[in-house]
């Protein structure tokens, strides 16, 4: 989680909105990690967790990521938060709690949907304070 | 949605899920097609839906996809749904219904949750027969 921490301090020195993703294989290894690019990329679909996804299945030659462990700095949205089961991700490790966008403990729920797939192991509120105060800082220094 | 057919027949002769995908301009202008391209790709999040929103905001050079109108074959998963909110497209137009995955009438509900960032106008069910049986015989075949 600190080195997601990492990403998303420098998503925050080029505009991005600070949020971090990495996505380790099952020995642990790095496979790939990204930060939010929205704004970058002009892309609606470019959070941290979509990027580190299609980074890693790209690297691993394969759609699926079984056994594979992502960490976010930010609870993710519906659309990750549906891309980690479409990836058949193993474990989700996040940051800061979004009442107000995220989609795995807020909202849309993904993981509980019956619909739902996959559902990956869910620890969140790791490094939360670090990862929150982060946002925070972003969000008042643009106001 | 008859071109969002068309590009569905195609992802089938090529082994991929057969969904086809279309995003319009306020105007009516093709701004970009695809289809499923999950096993081409290997690329869990590359669905018909969120190619075709990221190859749009590639060609209007902006993360905001505002006053367009997607059409596809398949009531889309949570996480087009979520994708198609973030890119505050307007109108979103589907064929089949998808108890099983669907993200907008079934499951998540995405449009629904109080969370919801932009609720688009949804008009499901157009040319319904055409677009399940599509994806019927692809799976039938299979079996």
């Amino acid at each position: 989680m600190a080195d997601a921490l990492d990403w998303a301090r420098r998503a925050a020195t080029v505009g991005e909105v600070p949020v971090g993703a990495v996505l380790l294989d099952a020995r642990g290894r790095l496979l790939a990690a990204a930060h939010n690019r929205v704004e970058t990329d002009r892309d609606p679909t470019a959070h941290a967790e979509l990027l580190a996804i299609r980074a890693a299945a790209r690297r691993l030659g394969a759609p699926r990521l079984t056994g594979c462990r992502l960490y976010v700095t930010l609870e993710p949205c519906a659309m990750c938060a549906q891309a980690i089961a479409l990836a058949r991700i193993e474990r989700l490790v996040f940051g800061a709690y979004d009442p107000k966008g995220g989609g795995v403990e807020h909202g849309a729920r993904i993981f509980e949907q019956p619909t739902c797939n996959h559902r990956p192991e869910v620890i969140g509120g790791v490094l939360e304070r670090d990862c929150g105060a982060l946002l925070k800082d972003f969000f008042r220094a643009r106001r």
